[in-house]
């Protein structure tokens, strides 16, 4: 199970969190039922479990994001752990130090995780094969490559709506080309199994050769949402708009916004997903992204307790009982 | 009590603090007498009560403040609560997410409390009509409309000075058209039930009608200051200046800057106070704001027992036995 | 020993810590130990200890600078204490606030420490000559003028690797003239009795008349290197290569960059130090940087340590059995 996978230990447990790629099924639903634990401790009068106390939490942005960092944070303080907030462009690498040396001094400050966003691929990979060895990385996002906790919030939502991934028909829509939260959703989609995955969106922003990846293309809503159980869509970066990659904001909304015409043709119980910050009149359409189909918002609840459970889990607290003790 | 103020629980508790308007004495003097339970909490060896542990709260602050989000992450930390401070203007708003979609997802992440600072007037009501039930919102200032908390440590302070509010003549000072703080002020010193209530300055800053709301206008400091008992300055904003509402800042000075000379005309234990950051020669006198009459700094130190007063008691938190217990 | 040493209360006791300068061997080894007991924390399970729980630490950085803020951020919550990070520069000052009025503020709000950072020396002095009497002050670099804690954590490395100062011969190499680490470095050596101390650089950036501090002076690295036990090379300012107080970048590492061929004159066992971030391949060579010789790393653990141990004593705790109880 192990092979030469960066992320898991000698005894093929997590270590480090950066990729679906290679994981198997029963070590992301291992994740889902760790975070089922923790999605408790969201709702309690005392948010906190003493699970990462005294420990020192890493937040090494190196590109902007709010709501990322944010939910990282508070799944953090509510394991008790301390946290730094670094945004690291602004700092050691406008004085001419290199990444690792400033990861070579954040070991030697005795941090114990590295949550890392970056505009590069594969640069939670290099992170992680550089640093000492008690370090977990976590990817919060690199370049086009993966947003791995974003897929598993995904999943552990789809799961508390659908009983079974392997009955499942994803649609997957929007800019599949540029986004690194596509790759990891058909990736975890993949592994747990489910009944087919589709990937909807115009011919310029779905990348070549994607079958091989286990995916249905299609370039048209209609034919795409037929029968779907679980609807995903993606955030549209309106830089592409201002490229030549894309129409107008209009055109893109008309072509594969979700309506609620287009969304009749799902299932009449499919689920509406998306990573947020939504654009609606873009990608969505305000009564869709605001109806009971809706899940965005419990998508944001869960991604607090699927970052508890991936900080835990990595930390090497694998025992799930998160909610026996209060923090002292 | 209650009508339909939301600001008030059904039972007529304060749920949300938004501004003075609408509450009643007993309402405020409650505050007044939590906060008088809390002022002991800085003076201790360990600063910090355990009445907020496990709580979010999350500082919205939509327009730069250092101080009042300082009072209020210093307030939340000695209450023990988890703080997260987001600069909104920097963030969401500027991917184009909405402010409801913003208010929506930190209520997903389980957030408690928002403190809120905006340019706009009606920015912390509009927030407080939408949030989730269980969310308290607090007003730390929206554009012209309202400061209350600043209100209310002034009329802590004044209450540690002088025995009885109603037999008190109070003048406040200054730039009364834009002011929130004055506002805010007039109501809960009216509320309280002074004797007098005096604006005093240049007919360019005195909105009109302002009479309706109970005080006297003066244009002049040598009639204004006469036998008054609580002189309330406000901040000059230099904007004022640089826009054809005031002549320079000398000719302010001298015409409504507070002396010495100008101070004699008070009561001899009338009490100088000033929100800050104070602009010494322009709207006072750096003697005057060192002399024994200022009340100054005392009203930074009783800014956070304030807070954490209206923190404890919008969370419940009504029976002001802060000091019991240490933080676990 | 106190004098009128602004740094000691009335029992000779550390009770701001400013500079090396006035400090007796007693105290500095004092310093040590209580660092050396504090060093065991960054390794335990649970890196805090309950001493400055319910204190209030203010960073008042009014330059820039992420490795110090962090390492005092982290030391203060290994301490337990709550933080409050104030870049001052773009607050209350922007807002024409003068720097007493601002430390006035802090004050009220029941701070009970100042870490301070200023571009101009004799800033941390200033301040502590006018803070409260409770309020210790912490200086994190001022100018050219002391880098006290730099100093001692660098005291600290040596005595980890060298057993006694008194035998040793020390090389500090690089921009003495703008280096507040130098000063400080210096006058520790000296304290701490070290046999003797060099300085080595060009013409250009060595102070006049620096051989009234003890030292002696090189202009070359083959003399000033020979049989040395300790290499401290400081950080080369980018600016000072613009000016025309430096030739370009390589003829510098040519000249003062520290390769393997110059490390190799100095004792066998010699070690290398330097204050970070480093420039590889201006003031060191990567290969030494990486050496087994090379203590730079350990210097950012012990930073902690120390920071802890000077905090822990500014503020009255000066048994140093850091260790013997958990946070609760």
């Amino acid at each position: 199970m192990t092979g030469n996978n960066i992320q898991l230990d000698e005894h093929g447990r997590l270590k480090h969190f950066l990729t679906i790629e290679g994981l198997d099924r029963s070590l992301l639903l291992n994740i889902l039922d760790n975070a089922e634990s923790f999605s408790g401790v969201g709702d309690r009068a005392i948010k906190k479990v003493p699970i990462l106390r005294g420990k020192t939490v890493a937040n090494l942005f190196f590109e902007p994001s709010t709501r990322t960092r944010t939910t990282f944070e508070l799944a953090a303080k509510r394991l008790s752990a301390d946290i730094l907030n670094l945004n690291i462009s602004s700092s050691a690498t406008k004085k001419g130090e290199s990444l690792l040396d400033t990861l070579r001094t954040l070991e030697a400050m005795h941090c114990d995780m590295f949550v890392v966003r970056h505009a590069n691929s594969g640069a939670a990979h290099f992170i992680a094969k550089h640093v000492a060895p008690h370090i977990s990385v976590i990817n919060g996002g690199d370049g086009r490559h993966a947003h791995p906790t974003q897929a598993m919030l995904d999943m552990f939502t789809i799961r508390r709506h659908k009983q079974d991934f392997r009955e499942l028909r994803v649609a997957i829509i929007g800019d599949i080309l540029h986004s690194r939260v596509a790759r990891s959703e058909i990736h975890a989609l993949s592994t747990l199994g489910v009944s087919e995955i589709r990937v909807i969106g115009p011919r310029t922003l779905i990348p070549r050769h994607v079958e091989t990846l286990g995916v249905h293309v299609y370039h048209n809503m209609s034919e795409g949402l037929k029968e779907v159980d679980v609807i995903m869509m993606l955030r549209l970066q309106q830089e592409r708009m201002r490229s030549a990659l894309l129409p107008s904001a209009s055109e893109y909304f008309q072509l594969y916004g979700l309506t609620e015409e287009k969304l009749a043709l799902a299932k009449t119980d499919a689920i509406v997903m998306h990573p947020g910050p939504i654009n609606r009149g873009i990608e969505i359409d305000s009564k869709v992204a605001d109806s009971s189909q809706s899940v965005i918002l419990q998508q944001v609840s869960h991604g607090i307790a699927v970052r508890m459970a991936v900080m835990a889990l990595t930390m090497g607290h694998s025992d799930a009982r998160a909610g026996d003790g209060d923090a002292d």
